[in-house]
């Protein structure tokens, strides 16, 4: 049994083969992007996303070329002076940095590495866009959606952003009390890299209206008021990469045929033996040692000196671990957990780890 | 015989599928944006560009989401104030467009559709960037390269860009003559869309730059220089459309393999065909009555009545004709004439077209 558990690009969605070869058939790759065929292509994908996660009329569902494009759009046409960044790790530090390119004021509150933030922050007064990055790829480290949903309350006059990157499809967004999340579809979606998707409540749209009024600059073809005008048509500003949003469609319909509760129950399992199996390691222990804020979806295994010898082992039988992110590049393994592995893969993924327990370097 | 003619996205080159099904069994749509593997799909497509299309050291290669978010980002990275626009149909219209939107003093010369411009022509003080597009899709417009050149002459400060989103690779550009040329891969390479190429001259990369030490925003991952950064490594700033890139690489391969020097005159053969069938006609005559504006790679035929009528007969032999664009939908039909289209295919359009000689509505 062959599995790759790097976190992003992810191992493909295992129907995705399938939908390939079939969108061959169909001519997909060649199909004009102001086509009826087309228009019902975004609709499968942008409906059946909104079904998926209980996504409500509030908000707009919009297609770009990948989440890093939404980091600089949502800064763009959110935004005026001033943004509050939650940084704890490579991926919200990255967002905060997108943010002072753009020339804007961005604040940030920083943690550690492997660290989620107290429930006591204050968001400076004039914030105009808090953003969160729900799960940090880079250390495993996911934010309680309460916490999540109460920085709404501390500072009701801002919009709020989630990144959730690498942790969509698992999460139960309550989306009345968010202003927008984003994602890109080579992590928890299991598609080839090469699209990100913007959910943004009507909020955001007056906001970027509002901003260009003031002849503000809020970008062109993908700016929010051009992505509505064209979604209200089921199409895209530009030629997209048709192909990709036909998989996420097809990929969408697979993920609801085998109901998100299922999925997210099975999430939780995965994530289970895999944390109870480096809890009672000897060798090997999680990088978030608070339970609260441990990832469902990006597990981090500190492995210290023995990490290439135990990336090594994993790697000849198959199994594919991430390297650890920047600095813990050599003392570090991440773990995907994403809808495409199955109990198997993670179980023999846990079976193998445990029978290391007393591997040295 | 089957065959699509329309001008964008394109019927797919012929070896597309093949490489598509090579892709999946070697898992590049999973593959790490990060690793060597990819850096390798990266050297192969921007290599093998260089050799296809002739380009010097002078001038790197990037690639992005696509054409139109080239006109984006050419704007913020080359332009502070002021731009210049060749405008004779609707996508060279849509860029000076943008160049607003973004808040620069664009101006343009504007011809009628189907036409070109003189050589006369006077470019303004103070023009940083002169905007050309050398085949214009919605007319079938295509200005002789010598003309292009000559601007430069015109005013030597301002930087050169020409898009070339459905000639190239027809045009055997003069890389010494023009600062940056730009395409997306889905009209003369014949690939699924998704993926824009940027070529531009250190020159571009020195503006940019300049713009950016003085303070103006250029954006953030997408900017010349971060994509200059990460193109040294042969890398994207953000988790690019990895399949694209590869299947990009492997067409390019099977242009070289194939010539094209000979690709070149193929091209010619069939323009020549098509335009002495459109000549010769009693009811469909060529658009563009000035050969040397005429088209190679789009070929806008004028139907008069009997456009739709055509399109029907044209449909259920299966040679899928292009529409008119905007205004033209009505009354003339538009076809492609890329690597991908055959001989047989071409000669066979002409004699369908041919024996419609006394078609009427």
């Amino acid at each position: 049994m062959h599995a790759n558990f790097t976190p992003g690009p992810s191992q493909l969605y295992f129907t995705v083969h399938d939908h390939i070869r079939s969108a061959m058939r169909s001519s997909i790759g060649s199909l004009s992007h102001r086509s009826k065929e087309f228009e019902k292509i975004f609709r499968i994908a942008a409906d059946g996303l909104r079904e998926l996660l209980q996504i409500p009329n509030t908000h707009h569902v919009f297609f770009v070329g990948s989440a890093t494009e939404i980091w600089e759009r949502s800064i763009q046409n959110l935004v005026e002076h001033q943004s509050f960044h939650f940084v704890n790790g490579a991926f919200s530090k990255r967002y905060f940095e997108i943010a002072r390119q753009l020339g804007k004021h961005a604040e940030k509150i920083e943690v550690m590495a492997g660290h989620g933030f107290e429930s006591n922050v204050s968001i400076p007064r004039g914030t105009e866009l808090i953003a969160v990055t729900h799960n940090e790829t880079s250390t495993g480290v996911s934010l309680p959606l309460e916490w999540i949903y109460a920085l709404k309350d501390k500072c009701p006059s801002a919009l709020l952003i989630i990144d959730a990157v690498s942790s969509l499809p698992y999460p139960a967004f309550d989306f009345n009390k968010v202003d927008s999340v984003f994602f890109s579809v080579q992590k928890g979606f299991g598609l080839p890299a090469g699209l990100g998707v913007w959910i943004a409540h009507e909020r955001c749209l007056a906001k970027a209206y509002a901003l260009s009024e003031r002849g503000i600059s809020i970008g062109s073809y993908h700016c929010l008021p051009s992505l509505f005008e064209h979604a209200k048509k089921n199409q895209t500003p530009e030629t997209p990469n048709v192909l990709g949003l036909y998989l996420l469609g097809q990929v969408i319909q697979d993920l609801l045929r085998r109901g998100l509760g299922i999925i997210r129950k099975e999430t939780e399992y995965k994530a289970a033996i895999l944390y109870n199996a480096l809890n009672h390691h000897k060798v090997i222990s999680p990088f978030v040692k608070n339970e609260k804020f441990q990832s469902k979806t990006v597990v981090v295994a500190d492995c210290g000196p023995a990490t290439s010898l135990i990336h090594e082992k994993l790697r000849i039988i198959g199994l594919i671990p991430g390297d650890g992110y920047g600095e813990f590049k050599n003392s570090q393994l991440r773990f995907a957990n994403f809808p495409t592995h199955s109990k198997e893969q993670v179980e023999l993924l846990v079976d193998t780890l445990s029978a290391m327990d007393n591997i040295t370097a």
